[in-house]
């Protein structure tokens, strides 16, 4: 047993040596019932304006605005998808339906509840004005105009414009591929009764989750073989199809610790420890295979949740082509004294409320890198730098926001 | 062609009735692979103290406190998963590795960087603390601790805590099956050319994807017939596996509209036009099968989007357990004028940014009901109270959070 031959590396220090090894992944063509979530590769641009035609906002009577205060006949009818094909001459009107096309001749439309219909005929008010109740050609967007910007992530108004403009499919950067393993001596599986010293396998189900918010498609690889050899062939032949491997445990300085040894083996390790709380064995590797990294995470629920948010979460998302990699900041008044760590930034886990127009964070309580408990319904992550300082209660800071209040 | 037989509703009435008439569904117990944005249905509780042994938070040495300064005999091992077996008696030590079992009699564990090893021999230095470096049993959570409550939504960290006190899988409310439809006689699939007067059928693919981030699981059935029989059989046939039924299009007062006569076949409709802008013509339904509804949502596709954010997406969550059904707010400054609508509440479409410690809601602009260009990248919606009072920039109100910038 030695201690680490790894330099202790700053936290921003290692999350800009992450991003920078970080490729963004290829284009794929998605059909728009998967695009959701997915992340556009390229801007999106109409090629025609919309509407495409005249279109009524309303139920009612498309006419000629000067006709105002007549009684007109009626010729025809205009539903949606089912336009009137004549010109409309002065003196007359047809009837329209939301969305029908509006005649062309005709200025205006008029709503139903405004007319009064006898006979075939319908007497329209006074003082109408032209251009009132139809979008006109263009109103939502001219050809050429950018509608969607490279780097948003679909969603349901994003999809929506994307199939209005007429696309059934669109493209979006590959998801990352992910192979997910947990080692340690430790780990049983999940639902079996843990031996003297044992414990259950918890981070695979806690780290799945987060590597699929996070966009990656996951291959579980489960509990590492103690043993270099086997650990090394499956490794590599889950890196044979995977673009990422994260695992969890086996980062810490004991001689049971096999995953520094098979990242030296595999590739260049870029950070072995990390001036960071909770996460301090957090590792990062690139792979021989170009392109491939690898991510150790502490084996501590804490720890390894934390350093996916700081370091892996970001990573992800620039495979991905998102234009945001982090996640989205506020100010809030700390509730609490935040306690700093010495020569170690510290990711403390609050809970949010309201306090009038202001979020206040509260500590969720021990702050241990073993206690899930810190981190379970959190909101937020506070960040207390390094040092002696530490934060008083009443301070306004930014906090990484996980979920709102 | 009539005007609307359905009185015009208060928008937050019809919000109220569409949750009176809405059931949480029933319980389905999921593995922990597929629990991810699940909602938990019962309160989980712990039946065993976690951690359920003294495990070393370091690498280190484990030995009696009392022995702080001297040289003590190495006698074993307790690595992770491999305890050291024997009570350690006052005067030895066993070297420990992070997450071991903390063997019966020592009280401390000494970090690796803090001892001096010589010939199987270990030196520590003075002024030891008991109970330093390890996690106690219990220290996490005690037997009978309740670690998570019902209507939480399941994430990396709750799965994680589930997980470590034994549970393969979890008890989750079923997710609402809904069968989606689109209705208009101007729809084209999307990727076909429209022809005079058409327009791609965008809705569905916006709807699914807000259909999904709600958490149902959706059954496409495309473009409705226009003829009531056929359109009939489709839905009833559906409704045998749907909880929920969701139509676009078709619900205002044209002749060609089946929705409402098609829902006041199939049951009672609750709301049939709404103070609302956009989205006056939502139409609410609970059909004759005991629990289920239909929603008839406008054609237009911001109103369709925007009463699924009014009316139906706090149903879903409803369905699901969800302890929180709504949108988060926050409070944000107005960087525009916004006008209101005499008589219907409206929803405006802003981006926000910050300004300070501020959030300033910028309109997305023309907030006509066709222009999905205004719901594209919003972060919020702002609520303006029907009336001719409207809200004066500079003004701070609570926004509906979509996702922060």
């Amino acid at each position: 047993m030695r201690a680490s031959a790894y330099p202790l590396i700053d936290a921003d220090e290692a999350a800009g040596l992450v991003l920078d090894h970080t490729a963004t992944l290829g284009v794929e063509q998605v059909r728009l019932a998967e695009c959701y979530g997915r992340v556009l590769a390229d801007d999106l641009v109409a090629s025609s304006p919309l509407p495409a035609f005249p279109s009524s906002a309303v139920d009612g009577y498309a006419l000629h605005a000067a006709d105002a205060g007549k009684t007109l006949g009626v010729l025809g009818e205009s539903a949606a998808g089912r336009p009137y094909l004549g010109r409309l001459e002065p003196g007359t009107a047809a009837r329209i339906l939301t969305g029908g096309v509006v005649p062309e001749g005709a200025d205006v439309v008029v709503m139903i509840e405004d007319v009064r219909v006898d006979a075939g005929r319908v007497t329209v008010p006074p003082g109408l004005k032209a251009g009132t109740n139809f979008h006109k050609i263009g109103d939502d967007m001219g050809a050429g105009d950018r509608v969607l910007v490279a780097g948003m992530q679909l969603g349901p108004a994003e999809i929506g414009l994307a199939a209005a403009i007429g696309h059934a499919e669109l493209g979006v950067r590959r998801r990352p591929r992910v192979a997910l393993m947990s080692t340690g001596d430790e780990l049983v599986e999940v639902g079996r009764p843990p031996g003297p010293g044992q414990i259950p396998d918890s981070n695979r189900w806690a780290l799945l989750a987060a590597l699929r918010e996070a966009g990656a498609e996951v291959e579980v690889l489960g509990i590492a073989p103690d043993e270099p050899e086997p650990l090394r062939r499956l490794v590599e032949n889950a890196l044979g199809r995977a673009d990422v491997l994260v695992t969890s445990g086996g980062v810490s300085v004991g001689t049971h610790d096999l995953v520094k040894p098979l990242l030296e083996s595999l590739g260049t390790v870029h950070v072995g420890r990390v001036k960071l709380k909770p996460g301090k064995p957090f590792t990062f590797a690139t792979l021989n295979a170009p392109g491939k990294v690898a991510f150790g995470l502490p084996g501590f629920p804490v720890s390894s949740l934390v350093t996916f948010e700081v370091f892996v979460r970001p990573a992800l998302r620039k495979m991905q082509g998102f234009a945001q990699l982090h996640r989205p900041t506020l100010p809030v008044r700390l509730g609490y004294d935040a306690k700093p760590t010495v020569e170690r930034t510290e990711y403390q886990r609050v809970t949010l409320h309201r306090e009038g127009a202001e979020l206040v964070a509260e500590t969720t309580g021990s702050q241990s890198s073993s206690r899930l408990m810190s981190l379970a319904g959190a909101h937020a992550l506070i960040r207390v730098p390094a040092g002696d300082q530490g934060i008083k209660a009443g301070s306004v800071v930014e906090a990484m926001i996980l979920t709102l209040p």
